[in-house]
């Protein structure tokens, strides 16, 4: 399993009951991919999401992404933490 | 204090070590801006870095990041997070 990092953009406006709905959402169905939604971060301002996940690849990801309404536009694995 | 996610790009083949001595840099003079950096997050083959921080403003972030040589290329605040 590695960490993604994945971004969506144009999300200007985001409430903080948005982002919990949608993270929700993924957590519902995230198994079926074997995909963690760790944490998630965003910028109403800039309309910026960052989220974390561990999943076996970014393809994964998206797919539970896509599913729940919202794919991401940049899905980075980032093997280096600290 | 405001949650912050700042980007760097530009840093292809970024090691485990550089990332670890990068982020130490920042710790060791974080306080001067009242700024506290939690994680940090790579990704070695498209040269992103993902760094999570609780500052006063972006600008202090940035602050830091440039006296330590590593100017963010986004800063933004992260007000929701999940």
């Amino acid at each position: 399993m590695t960490e993604f990092m994945d971004v969506h953009h144009g999300m200007k406006g985001i409430t903080d009951e948005q982002l919990r709905e949608a993270h929700r959402a993924d957590l519902a169905i995230e198994s079926e991919e074997s995909v963690h939604f760790k944490q998630a971060w965003a910028d109403p301002e800039s309309g910026t999401v960052y989220c974390l996940s561990e999943a076996p690849s970014a393809e994964a990801v998206q797919r539970i992404h896509e599913r729940t309404g919202h794919p991401a536009d940049e899905i980075h694995p980032v093997p280096l933490t600290v």
